[in-house]
């Protein structure tokens, strides 16, 4: 059976530390599926088909990193896919507190579904999806934030 | 005088985690009050009504937990009822650092008034009503972090 | 060419908390700009003239510090006065990991930016303008929260 | 049965963020046992006759206040005493990760063993047994640091 | 290619955390190589053959985890070894910065090797070889702490 | 009067973290004194001679840098060169706790006595002196860690 790695997000947009974790965590999976999770109460600033855009051009070499899409619980999203590992970044103490909470969860949800964390590259650390829009809010330029790949895009 | 501890919170709804918090400090106190905080502009998932229903049945046999609501200061809640002590459960270091400058908030806005924690018991560390809400809006099944006496009402 | 620091916050409204960091730090720079960011789409409890208003009644004999208004990148409202450093209090271990990475973000957006921190008073260090506003909305005293200065105007 | 709390600590020396978590402890129980654990293989900076004496005179008026001294597993001190009840300040997240990790362990220990948190009143928060040694090998002034009791004596 | 994991510890005794740890990341790799890392200079409670018969015992049913000692830079080992990856728990806020800055240091001294991350479970969250050591000390029990495998030999 | 600031440490050694943060705070200052304290019954790696020595080549361009060493109070070394701020860079959340905690009691000890902060360049915020005494311990490279004046001597 193939490992299969779900790695789950709002990727609004995607950035440059997503991007990294993903490469950096392909060698232990057969595939990885970045999955854009939504929710239709709650609009982000871009639509969730640009988002899934941006994501297929970023790996667009890269036939093992598959994009999809969904709106109910991680963990239904896993069993659908036979997925037995979740891939989540870890930036700050903020964000490692509620990965470890919602690794937990899951794995009370899903009592055979495993978390797997990488570090974000130190470079990167700061980066967050959140600090992108605000800057795109202003006109600033992002592109030191986003994947090669989305140059001129946003 | 009666040694009586608010228990305030949102509760929406009650976990298993409060559960055990208001079980382990009762030998503390002589009445413990679950204090619902409602904010009329706030909605919740469940009604104030629904919320205080989920906790008298949390604690039927427990003439000692009793349970209330209110809309104001949590210090003037306290003052009504002569309590001298705010009961606060700890899961993680986020909660503390609010939890600590709440404490210091409401001892200078009500001198005598002491605010005593207990962690969270290690199995239930991870459970939050905001994560009971979100599986619960993804149809999942939230009994394993419920109290029992909640089996097949939420 | 004078050393000018940029102070920026939403104020909304200023604590005795950002009263002691901008004394503290005066004797560092030739000038502070208090900077009252904004955000047309968010509103405040105060309004951006009254929070300018407090400010300014709170360095009212202190000529070098002024107060001023933006609601674009802080990064652009720094070019614009020649300042080279931006100033700001610490008070929690959530309060930093968020300050680092926005001084982070700053510096790659105008590389000769630094951010300077000070941390809040021990003493105030609980104090924040959302628990000023959580307490002036239920009508609570927020005295000790404050500047002497706007002592009777809140 | 009287409710009897233990507050363990190596108390090297006591300082007075000790003594006010002792005193606003002191309702919630009947008595409250400060205990010196030491380690003879350890050496502090005061003996443990000298610290006994210190947490002493800074009680010495106050009966339900009693001082021992243990040198076994917090836990069978309890057991011994009865004390169902561990007394612990909390000053920081790194305080609050230990703790929480203590009182789970002496949980599994001793099952009816309940560990009650307070915070550090906020103008003591800095203030540590391991400060105070540093400051006074430097032969510093420590007098702000200790319970006015001790005034003279450190 | 194997894909090999390093699991780097102390191992002062091996405790359920790590064994759990193991188990759970065994499906990511082909082998996994626990590595007791020594100090010459510093004596643990256990010796260093001590530690890597406890580990045996642990894992005497799986072939795929071997152990093995060494005391050099971590990522010498892994190249000798042809690992790409390093495994290691994450239990605390604390850990997780330690373990942030050792994978980028790790990262630095050899490009192309990744640490992976999975948090220990959290009904083990609290235990660490430091507790373990410190209740054997004391004569306390610790079987509730270690692997079943080694029920009797501590 | 000069604006004199001291930046205090062990220095064992000067990292490119420590390097950076004299750099961005000089304008700042008239001069900083970075102090190598030290503690006559706590060997370091290097000896005091060597690290000053490593010091005045990191900044040997530098008129406004210079390099001082004492063992006392910080404070006390403050006061005797009419220094009125203490630099120090913040890495991490622990230290952060720390320095807020250093920040407090070296103001309780000389109330004019203000300390200011700069974060770390995230390029750098995981090195550390103690990092790079393990990597010399065990024959690694640590150029990477250093500045670049101590090249070939390190």
């Amino acid at each position: 059976m193939p490992n299969i790695a779900i790695f789950p997000g709002s990727f609004d947009p995607i950035t440059k530390g997503h991007e990294s974790i993903v490469h950096r965590a392909l060698p232990l999976f057969d595939k990885i599926i970045v999955a854009v999770g939504y929710n239709a109460d709650k609009k982000g600033l871009f639509s969730v088909e640009e988002r899934v855009n941006f994501i297929k051009k970023t790996f667009s070499d890269m036939p093992d990193i598959v994009v999809d899409t969904y709106d109910g619980l991680t963990v239904d999203f896993c069993k659908k896919h036979n997925a037995k590992f979740l891939l989540r970044g870890l930036r700050s103490v903020a964000d490692f507190e509620n990965e470890r909470n919602l690794a937990s969860i899951n794995k009370e949800l899903s009592s055979d579904l495993e978390t797997v964390f990488m570090c974000t590259d130190i470079a990167y650390s700061h980066i967050s999806s959140t600090v992108v829009r605000d800057v795109l809010r202003h006109n600033g330029d992002v592109t030191k934030f986003l994947p090669k790949a989305l140059k001129g895009c946003i």
